[in-house]
């Protein structure tokens, strides 16, 4: 099987290792915009051969995923529309799911069945080609979130792809993916950038940062993700993270009255 | 020398053991509220001997160490003051510090210049005294914020101590560490038990905790900090916290709004 890898990043360059190991996919050919990250993706051997453009990456491939930021899939599906065979399989790993469904939608006609939205929960504080490993996914958890024109068969391809590279499968609505997600990834991704850009905007951020405790180090954790890649989710995930974002802010104003208020106890309750 | 210990927990209970062991302390009397926690103490070898209340554990020591929630504070100094000696020297851990000035101030008279404000920057996840270890200060960060009336030999002796320990010192104002901490310490605290308690008050906060990555991980692991514990450094700390949490809801607001118009650029911008 002809996997064609669009964005060669930590996830997808993962992926591509996963499934050789498995024995899934014998050739790997891969695009990305970065030349960079595509000679890497050579040298480490995640790629066999890299193409001049996304849609001669697909011209020949059973498999197409796509790994690029959320921001870019709709481009790349239009990109890619009018080069696919008819029996190629296309999936992606980003964590905004209503808006890729919306994409291949918008932009793969008749094609939008065979293209199965995924997400793969995992990651790590690397990122890059370089950092690929044919064991990222192991005992984690892969979410399809197909709609009603998704076809059967492409769908249960591409689960048993995530099962063979280790994970467990769950499916649910792109729908509920995004509302579940806004609350458990994308909203403490916000948080903990918006607390350090804070910190680091204060006179005196270096002397914060240094005699900075533990409570500083998890939020630096989750601050150190690439702010592009995330700026880019919380777009296309807007209105789930509005949504949960504004009923975050109602619950610190209202800590912030009871803080005020001097209440020990009404605070303690307020957090729990 | 003679250590009176008024709140047997983690900190307390681990400076007085990397006390003993440097050869500081020859004895130790604790006093808590808990009597649970007096036992385990007792049965640790934490404290030698229990006392029946914080004004006889106090009496004929050389040193006092508070580590008592910072809410307990001025309490516990109300009920020592008249039993202190005029030659011991009272210090504290709290988080809060102009607080424990404040505190000591008005229920010390004149003891007050003998009450060293301190804050080791320590901690772990696990609390208790069941769980002191001399070594929890090894290669840590200890804060002391003297005042103008400060006796300077107390504050030498106390400094000392937590070198004996392991700790580097440094000292600021209590205003500057309580500003400093509201930002790096109390706000992501406040910020990770607001979001947990979102969560959790979700009718599907079973499922989206389940299947939550690493973002969420370290949100909870800060989040399963004592909230007894922290409600209480909200309310002392809360001029500090109410100032750093108006401006952080101040970035939030303009975030959704950056986010809402759908301008990656922008977000980015704001993120950084």
């Amino acid at each position: 099987m002809k996997l064609a890898l669009i964005g060669v990043g930590l996830i997808g360059g993962s992926f591509a290792k996963a499934l050789r190991v498995a024995g899934k996919v014998t050739s790997v050919v891969g695009f990305d915009v970065s030349d960079g990250a595509l000679k890497r993706a050579l040298d480490s051997g995640v790629i066999d051969e890299h193409a001049a453009s996304a849609g001669e990456a697909v011209s020949d491939a059973d498999l197409v995923v796509l790994s690029t930021p959320v921001g870019r899939v709709a481009a790349v599906l239009a990109e890619i529309a009018p080069r696919l065979s008819e029996r190629v399989v296309v999936t992606d790993v980003g964590s905004s799911k209503l808006s890729a469904v919306t994409d291949a939608q918008m932009q793969l006609a008749g094609a939008a069945g065979r293209f199965v939205p995924g997400h793969p929960i995992a990651g790590s504080e690397q990122s890059g080609v370089e950092n690929a490993s044919e064991t990222l996914f192991h005992d984690r958890l892969f979410i399809s979130t197909p709609w009603s024109g998704t076809n059967d068969g492409a769908l249960r391809f591409v689960e048993a792809l995530w099962t063979s590279v280790g994970c467990r499968v769950e499916r649910m609505s792109a729908e509920e993916h995004d509302r579940i997600f806004a609350s458990v990834s994308h909203l403490p991704h916000l948080l903990a950038f918006t607390l350090l850009a804070q910190i680091k905007g204060a006179p005196d951020a270096d002397r914060r940062v240094r005699v900075a405790g533990a409570g500083l180090r998890d939020f630096t954790r989750i601050a150190n993700s690439n702010i592009e890649m995330w700026a880019e989710i919380f777009v296309a995930n807007r209105q789930s993270i509005v949504e949960e974002l504004s009923a975050y802010r109602q619950r610190l104003e209202q800590l912030q009255l009871v803080i005020e208020s001097g209440n020990v106890g009404d605070v303690e309750e307020h957090l729990r």
